[in-house]
């Protein structure tokens, strides 16, 4: 079979004749850490995957630049070398792009879910008329009377040699499921468990290993490796119309989870100690990493197969863990307001309400290609969605990508309207990031190069940051719908209930993206709602923090269960205030600058 | 990828340079309803898989008559032609080789444990709140007030779709197991179930669809796929020793089964009407084909990983049904006393023994490779097994094959010593079935050619047959080893209750062996004790009839819990008397002719 080998990660990867580039590319992502984006799902109309054809040949015109785009690209009978620098982004797994959040402080004692007990097991005697099983059922009965003990089918294929392995002690993982005893694993007295904590993003999938005391052993972030397959959950719902493509999604979903955790468990590579995983997604990820159709999602009236996924396994996922480790999925709310949602709201008060009382307004925003907003007081909670679009991470801006090496994240313009820049690692700017992009408006908007419509002044409606790189009037345009959708979310939400963006007493700011922002200029443009700073909490990636809480506490697995019974979803397209909101709010920072004047 | 087409059956398989023309002959098989022995598991010793190659280059060497053996023989780079009729037994699914056995009456109700209930689930509506899982639990709910409903995955990957089409009435396909509820399958009202029973020998897999009413709508046979890696238990057991190969046998088990489903759901191949599968087979085949390691069945103490199977579904184990349709396998004895035989011995009062009264003394003899032996009455149930070895299913006899077509069944000898056969489906003999070398010793001893130790008169030590077939004194022998373990094993076992076989009240002969048996020459070589006709019965094959019988009735499946639990299970191999039994039946009936006075 011909190899082809993508430049500058020196990765090669197999592929036959005929074979689409932008999959040997997905393929080849795993090894090396990244992955090149197809936002458009694989079209050619976004033409991100561009690449530079070095040596072989392909079934392919390349354009009048010389470059490829790799989803219109086949494989051709000989082996190929192609460059893939000028579209990818690499994960630097120690800096910027770690999005598996800082370590949490528990309050309450450990609680796991799967638990261990000590069992003698009788050796085996001719005669005795007893099966391995038998034995072990004998040995578990003594711990868990009369309750039903459910021995799975992967756990029964691996006893006899496990019992044949030193003595009759063993050490054995279960779960209790209403009245019921689920096997989990047996293991030798001296067993150290680990569990896995996953927040499985629609672009950015992370992971953290957990050891027996709760705490984080490590913790490793990788792309989603269906980028391949559309870049937003809508292209992936359509994507995975076909049955086929319905289970590559889900391959790939694996992949990256499995990917994640032989790089987590390190070089002796025993994934058999993990024995818990706990995962947190939104719902179509959810959707597509247990197989199940999406398609009813995006249609009318918008209803998912499942919002709280019945208990399943590593085995029934084909994640790479102990095979009947339980896989336990935070719970949804609805269509668009998923399981990250009811993990991330458990480092809140919202969703942590037993510690913190609730009295207070608490608005919770999680902003990323979708934005989930949350707002919860005094024992309600009203949920609610909107569309940012890819502007924040990097997407629908002609030099935008992705917070990664090479990226602008900061911008301030001086008094001769000349930028000076801050790049994320250093050295030569590839483009600009979300952080980037709003410090770049708030500065364009200071300096007067563009009005409060996001209008340049400039004749070429452009603003150059050198080195080629540019913001057009258009990319203004596409940043401001993206914050004017969702700051009137926030907005129609807190009216619903007869209140004020000003009554809100605490406000989180979730997502990778929330990390690395400046709040003062999200401020400026009007992204988020102008309180006092000492009342905004960045949260970081709270959906993989709600993950680590629910995977080591029944408690918080309780609440959390509580919190999306009660919180009520809104469908923001059947709320007749947002349109009114949603232009008004198409104004930096917004029409009525009354709500912005703490920056005065 | 070259091809390898086996003739005379014309089925051509692609196959990787440098693969075993035995694995390619075993995927062939698949197609054309026959498969190449290969009792020694491949080594080369049996040479059963000769094969003649008739064009095509192989890496392999031919023996001095041109012949080649499939196990010692692998694909080159080119297409290839081989002739296998040396070698190869057909299937005749109408004539002789149909071991799917008679229609059973049934007493009592049908009571399928998987029942349905129509249901009516509501329409999605925007802003209930409520994903698609909830509605089917909502409308469930109604009918299994407080209990637990579970929802498998496969189930909860088709709602979507299935709650999509046609009107919000269903019928719920569902299993009670203890308190809780397991979904099993979600239909149009109008749905038809069928079920199916299947018994897994070592050599044939026998199959029957089952209809709502209880009847066998259709029935198939099809050689054991896993005969390429070997044709009895043992080498079967070796031959998994390596995880790999223990996965293949389980794969081929599956495919076996699979190809039988295809062949009987027929043209609109509709196997999701299948929600209920009974399994029955011998403890060796119960752990291929779950996955499990059954090599501690064939070490002392002798103790296999289980001998009743927890609850699994058809999409546990890969079948070819309706994914959540249990799968429920007939419980064990011992390592060498099998769930077929917990299921044969419901055909008899033994196993039935509500029905009968049971104060009878019942023997049940299941004769094959291995032949099983049990012994009831009055409320007590002693079981055992012994080797009797392939001479009866026509293998370790030189012109040996199995009962099919061109196999001699029946042999008289005339007065001038001249044989005057009857073969199976008519035309040229290709070799003498296990019926067939019964009667021909049988005669051999009558017309005193052999002396009653098995001896020849003759210089040469043979007996001819005309056509190049022939049975040598060693053949003879065999035999002679194979029914002497059968015999002593029972006498060993009637003697352990301090009984004798003449007080037998009824014998009952098990197996597609059985079928064909002409129980004089049964009796006059001493295979089966001389008991008059009238107490003997042949049940063919039982094990799938029983299969059948607890697939529909609940009652059946209790009353074989109940066998099982109450059978002991005697090691003959530790039975003081046993070695003395074997030898004293070395002899043509016996040493001690007395016992078979009858057929004086």
């Amino acid at each position: 079979m011909p190899a082809v080998t993508f430049l500058p990660y020196d990765v090669t990867v197999e592929a036959a004749a005929g074979a689409p580039l932008l999959k040997a590319a997905a393929e080849a992502g795993l090894a090396a850490g990244f992955t090149v984006e197809a936002p458009c799902g694989g079209n050619g109309s976004c033409k991100k995957c561009r690449a530079r054809l070095v040596s072989g040949d392909i079934y392919a015109e390349a354009d009048a630049f010389g470059f490829i785009l790799l989803c219109l690209s086949h494989m051709g009978e000989t082996d190929l070398v192609v460059d893939v620098s000028v579209s990818s982004a690499e994960t630097d797994e120690k800096g910027r792009f770690d999005e598996t959040g800082e370590e949490i402080d528990f309050d309450g004692e450990i609680d796991f879910p799967v638990k261990q007990i000590e069992i003698e097991i009788a050796e085996p005697a001719q005669g005795d008329g007893l099966s391995d099983l038998d034995r072990l059922k004998n040995a578990a009965a003594k711990f868990f009377k009369g309750s039903q003990i459910n021995i799975p089918l992967p756990f029964l294929a691996e006893l006899p040699k496990c019992l044949r392995g030193g003595s009759g002690k063993k050490m054995l993982a279960y779960e209790k499921t209403g009245t019921e005893i689920q096997a989990v694993g047996l293991y030798d007295i001296n067993f150290s468990p680990l569990g896995l904590a996953a927040d499985i993003g629609t672009t950015t999938v992370a992971a953290k290993l957990i050891d027996a005391d709760g705490r984080t052993v490590a913790s490793r972030t990788a792309y989603n490796l269906q980028i391949s397959c559309g870049h937003d959950v809508i292209s992936r719902i359509n994507y995975a119309r076909d049955p086929q493509r319905r289970a590559e999604l889900k391959r790939l979903a694996v992949k990256t989870i499995n990917n994640l955790i032989k790089k987590l468990v390190g070089k002796n590579n025993d994934n058999s100690q993990i024995i818990n995983v706990s995962v947190a997604a939104n719902t179509t990820m959810t959707h597509l990493l247990l197989g199940i159709d999406p398609e009813y999602i995006r249609l009318a009236p918008y209803t998912p197969a499942v919002f709280d996924v019945p208990r399943c396994t590593a085995h029934d996922l084909c994640i790479d863990a102990a095979p009947c480790a339980p896989v336990r999925f935070a719970p949804a709310v609805g269509s668009y307001v998923g399981g990250d949602i009811t993990a991330g709201l458990l480092c809140t008060p919202i969703g942590n309400f037993e510690q913190a009382g609730g009295e207070d307004l608490c608005l919770f925003i999680d902003i990323g290609t979708n934005g989930e907003i949350a707002l919860g007081g005094n024992g309600f909670l009203l949920t609610c969605a909107c569309s940012a679009g890819p502007a924040f991470e990097g997407g629908g801006v002609s030099c935008g990508m992705r917070a990664s090496a090479g990226a602008i994240e900061n911008v301030t313009i001086d008094d001769n309207k000349k930028p000076s820049l801050e790049v994320i690692g250093g050295g030569v700017p590839k483009g600009i990031c979300g952080s980037g992009i709003i410090a770049l408006i708030a500065e364009l908007l200071r300096a007067g190069l563009i009005d409060p419509s996001g209008r340049f002044d400039d004749p070429d409606k452009r603003y150059a940051l050198g080195g080629g790189l540019y913001i057009t009037e258009a990319d203004v345009q596409n940043v401001i719908r993206a914050k004017a959708a969702v700051f009137s979310a926030c907005r129609t939400l807190v009216a619903s209930i007869g209140a004020d963006l000003s009554e809100i007493n605490e406000l989180y700011i979730a997502g990778g993206f929330g990390r690395y922002l400046n709040i003062n200029n999200a401020k400026k443009i009007g992204l988020v709602p102008d309180l006092p700073n000492d009342k905004i909490k960045f949260i970081g990636n709270s959906s993989l923090a709600g993950a680590h809480m629910t995977l080591i506490s029944e408690k918080f697995r309780r609440l959390q269960a509580e919190t999306a019974a009660r919180a009520t979803y809104i469908d923001l397209s059947s709320e007749p205030g947002y349109m009114n909101e949603y232009t008004a709010a198409l104004f930096l920072p917004h029409t009525d600058a009354s709500m912005f004047r703490q920056l005065a």
